[in-house]
């Protein structure tokens, strides 16, 4: 399946695209894409359904976060070996780990805010993991059964925000609207193998980020397995993976978002998101 | 007020605790202490309550977290200038910012597990700050108008996996137990100064921790103005604002929590908390 949520922003209702790739309205049978909606229970309620039966939404609405509700937002750095080898770093001995505060996420296609006094903004294109079920000290064996799908996120970061002030990285990491997430969440059984997708980020009209999840150093059941054993991975948490060469601080020169700049990227098999970088 | 959510976890009734010490339910008047019951609107509607016309709740339940429902758990690192001297660090130039897992969030007086592989857990009494309004981009004159007020925390951590495992701090501070808060949320009117409030914290009944919210380098105000630049606050956004001096990592030897330990912390005005070290 490929699950939305369409509408306003904060009043996002739930959908799906059905096969033809029309938006089907799934307001009547669940309150929100949110928390045990992700339950394997909750999905094959929904995977039981008629497509055909379910009222067509008009239009072509906004598309909000395909999660709702998202109680934390993860991600993973460093973990693709072509972009450590690009940046010239060692591969990690184990997962980096940094948190994105959850209300930086927005729709696929949202604006992108330049924050004040932004001087370094840049993309990652990432393979985002959507958790279905309750996760803790979990095995690598069993972790993708605590997983209801995939997304595209683009990690929006700025990088003197991540890099050049004092502490963390969450600090550049963390602004409205660096984690746009979408257009869907498609769910495991739809996405085929998770670790052979390509994956590709423009900024206007111009290649920048080519990669496939195939080259990711530490692998979806591992990265679900670590984070299980640090703290409890619950429905609608999202793991943002890691991103493949190209981002713009390892240009030659550097080169970063400014207003008006437009960011296009995709996931084979998981759609395609598109963004304009805004004053604030 | 002093607020406070009482009763199973993950079932938590609101109350609040009125002049003689008595738990009073307010179920009848909110559903939950969470999001826009934090508001100034949602604060008056509770101050206006007769308390002497609420339900009394018999015995002593357990207390939970006095604030559902968190979007997001933020810390601030070393913010206390006696602790920096002590540590040998420098004073920060700006806050140093980090994220804990809002899942490792839990009532004042819960058991607090220690993590399989732990070595080195410790612990940190920290001045909670509670977000009552959203704040993006708020001048530090205007900041106290956000905050809806304030809880005592116990900043539990693990310094194996905060500082000596690969990447960012969010590692050794997101298990669950590892963010115990209360007794109560105490809302801002009837704190006083919040800047002149003494905490104490001791193991085993021996004292570690003494200090007072006066040696703060960055202030509420500051901090959350910072913050604010950063990220949007929500209601019901937690900040933890640092620790004083006296935390096991600085003791000589070193000093960490095994399994049966008891940690009792608290600060002026904000009650008192109490955890047992148990495994898991």
């Amino acid at each position: 399946m490929k699950l939305v949520r369409y509408g306003a922003m904060g009043h996002e209702k739930p959908g799906l695209i059905d096969k033809s790739g029309k938006l089907r309205d799934l307001s009547g049978q669940v309150a929100d894409l949110a928390g045990e909606a992700f339950s394997p229970a909750g999905l094959a309620k929904l995977a039981a359904l008629d497509p055909d039966g379910l009222p067509e939404v008009p239009g072509t609405p906004r598309l909000g976060s395909p999660v709702g509700g998202t109680p934390k937002f993860i991600a993973i750095g460093l973990n693709y070996a072509d972009h450590a080898a690009e940046a010239n770093m060692p591969i990690p001995a184990e997962p980096i780990v940094f948190m994105k505060a959850a209300s930086s996420l927005c729709g696929p296609n949202d604006d992108v805010e330049k924050p004040r006094g932004s001087t370094k903004l840049d993309w990652e294109v990432e393979l985002a993991i959507v958790i279905g079920t309750r996760a803790k000290y979990v095995s690598e064996a069993d972790a993708l059964n605590y997983v209801a799908g995939y997304a595209v996120c683009n990690d929006v970061s700025e990088r003197a925000f991540q890099l050049e002030r004092v502490g963390q990285w969450t600090k550049g990491k963390s602004h409205d609207t660096f984690g746009p997430l979408g257009p869907w969440l498609v769910t495991k059984d739809a996405v085929g193998d998770v670790h052979k997708l390509g994956m590709w980020l423009d900024v206007n009209g111009k290649r920048c980020q080519t990669g496939s999840t195939a080259t990711m150093i530490f692998n979806v059941p591992k990265i679900v397995s670590y984070l299980s054993e640090l703290m409890t991975l619950l429905p609608g948490d999202i793991i943002t993976t890691g991103t493949p060469p190209g981002v713009g601080m390892g240009m030659k020169p550097p080169q970063f978002l400014n207003v008006g700049d437009v960011v296009t990227l995709g996931i084979e098999g998981l759609g395609e998101q598109k963004q304009t970088i805004v004053a604030v």
